[in-house]
């Protein structure tokens, strides 16, 4: 048996998170974070849980009572919705553009069901003709699709016509919305979204572990109606509302990170959730073209711009994760490697949240350009 | 759709927290949590991440591998435990004497498994001749347990017994430590329990959202054996453990809560965790004292005392409500109704881990004391 560990003091570096999330987390948030430890029933505990769904309803935009911050990460969030709406035996659509569908998949399998994939190349968006195909061809019960892929760095265009297409077919449609909820244009109600998720870490700027999730009538109508319990307890979106929207002990939400949560919602509202988007374009703006100026070639294609998660092509002949160590240890600046079929083929470059200014953007093009620098004349 | 909410700075009340957790974080724990965001594969957080290892297998007293917080609170780290070792068509024997085997109960079944109750009353703790029988009666594959019932502060004696009743018919133990770890004596390896879990935010005092988890080789070989995945995706101890034990990607772990968890487990691993074990003893001791001196009648049998949290029952006349809420109001104090089958006729103390002080205990005294004197005056 191990005697007490020899463990020093936290000394956590300080990096320029330009990754694909966790973000750079502001200085009013982290300050949040320690306010004083209250119960997780404690009547002004309840109040803070109110604010952050009035808060999370905002940038959403929608008005589903059902939206709460799911006590885990974005992919609790995401099997949360999973969980909740695939029965044993329901068909769910699931994308196989990117490496988040094929996550979905596998939690649509666990949930008991059949994932059905919608092709579409790594890189490309879905095409609503195929979706609308294979509605057609599958009667599903439920249609996933990625708003935001955070490992190829393409948005996911011409959502209404995607829901359309799938509740022409009585599906209900979930959006993972992890990488682009409060940095790019998204409208839960008005895109006919019935289910949407996120996570704290991306666009928001929260530190990781409070995940939004947001459930509109048709989904609840769905998950009233079901013949089985969710597989899940934990993430059980009735017992969950029954804590959220009536204050009944489920578990006890995470405190703290529920304050930081409140903070960068907050901050989100004071700077407007549209001016938010618009901000996104424009710093990521200035980051696609100075990667454009540094000789790096694009990933995604244009018309699918995805401003919170940039990829570009490793040049030919450069070892990506030598780039990616020496930002790190020469600049204390994270970016990331591909994921899955894009291991080793593009960088990610996260533009998110309170990651995204500036000076980041300056920043990152100058430690960049000058790693390159180097590695070609070594 | 809502304008942007206008929602007010954070000022949560500055509370002494001597209910069933969350507790008074020290102020240490909260310097920690706000160290500087990295990224979850970082080379710094990997390190972070195998020093929680090594304090958390030092606090289970394990030597375990497969030791590791669970990116979600206590319940989350009891499914965790309980989808993983629990396959569909498996038995598990639950216990019936608290509100948390009914909660496990529900997880097995799930699972897929179907849960069979050991039945004792509430107030008292497994009885192991009883164990040994349903063994015989059933032939379990899980038999499950709780170390410390937080819903009726009772202690479960004679472990080891119980667990080679258990083991004695070839099934995997499962051991809620909940509100035991880091408070009450707990000895993983030698008391041959194989899976056991926890809370952040209980005797470690700990922020709520990080939950300890330890799994030994019998309950390995058992989940390696699987012929069905886990059902969720989030709580697969296999992908898990290829995230702590790897570095390989599975979620992004709550960057934040994890470098106050490795701060509140170093606290731990300086005071010494036996010491810490007695420090509950006497300082929940001078608490029993004091409540035996008001006039409380203590609910729980002084044989299976539970240090870390103390069951008194409500005097006759007395509204439990009325005093809790008086406590909050003037004394900013937090103590705890009872739950499910005891709500409304105890009262449930606290006395956990930076909150286990005198001064605490002090307070809490005077305030009830205070408190009770007042309505019996009214």
């Amino acid at each position: 048996m191990t005697d007490a560990p020899d463990v020093g003091e936290l000394r956590p570096p300080v990096r320029t998170l330009m990754g694909p999330g966790p973000t750079d987390v502001h200085p009013r948030v982290q300050r949040a974070m320690t306010g004083s430890t209250v119960g997780h029933l404690d009547p002004s505990f309840l109040e803070v849980m109110e604010e952050v769904q009035e808060l999370l309803r905002y940038v959403f935009r929608t008005d589903s009572e059902w939206t709460l911050p799911i006590s885990g990460t974005g992919s609790a969030a995401m099997e949360a919705a999973i969980a909740n709406v695939v029965e044993p035996g329901d068909t769910a659509l699931v994308p196989s553009n990117g490496y988040f569908g094929g996550r979905m998949a596998e939690m649509v399998r666990r949930a008991g069901g059949d994932p059905v994939s919608v092709d579409a190349p790594w890189g490309e968006p879905l095409d609503v003709a195929d979706v609308r195909g294979a509605c057609e061809d599958h009667d599903p019960e439920v249609v996933c699709f990625v708003h935001a892929e955070t490992s190829t760095g393409v948005l996911q265009p011409e959502v209404p016509a995607l829901t359309e297409a799938a509740r022409d077919h009585g599906a209900v449609v979930v959006a993972d919305a992890v990488t682009s909820l409060g940095g790019v244009e998204l409208r839960t109600d008005d895109w006919g979204i019935d289910v949407a998720y996120s996570a704290g870490q991306k666009c928001l700027s929260a530190p990781p572990g409070m995940s939004p999730l947001t459930v509109g009538e048709r989904a609840r109508e769905k998950i009233r109606g079901r013949e089985e319990p969710v597989r899940s307890w934990y993430l059980d979106l009735t017992e969950l509302d029954d804590y959220w929207g009536d204050g009944q002990y489920h578990h006890t939400t995470p405190i703290s990170t529920v304050y930081a949560l409140r903070e960068a919602l907050r901050i989100a509202a004071e700077e407007g959730i549209e001016n938010r988007w618009e901000r996104h374009r424009e710093v990521a703006g200035t980051l696609v073209d100075g990667l454009d100026e540094v000789g790096l070639e694009r990933y995604a294609d244009d018309a699918y711009w995805l401003p919170s998660l940039n990829t570009v092509r490793v040049p030919e002949g450069v070892d990506d994760e030598v780039v990616i160590d020496h930002l790190l240890e020469e600049y204390d600046l994270e970016i990331a490697s591909g994921l899955g079929d894009l291991s080793g083929e593009v960088f990610r470059i996260g533009c998110m949240g309170y990651s995204a200014r500036p000076k980041n953007v300056r920043y990152l093009l100058a430690a960049l350009e000058e790693t390159l620098d180097e590695l070609n004349a070594a």
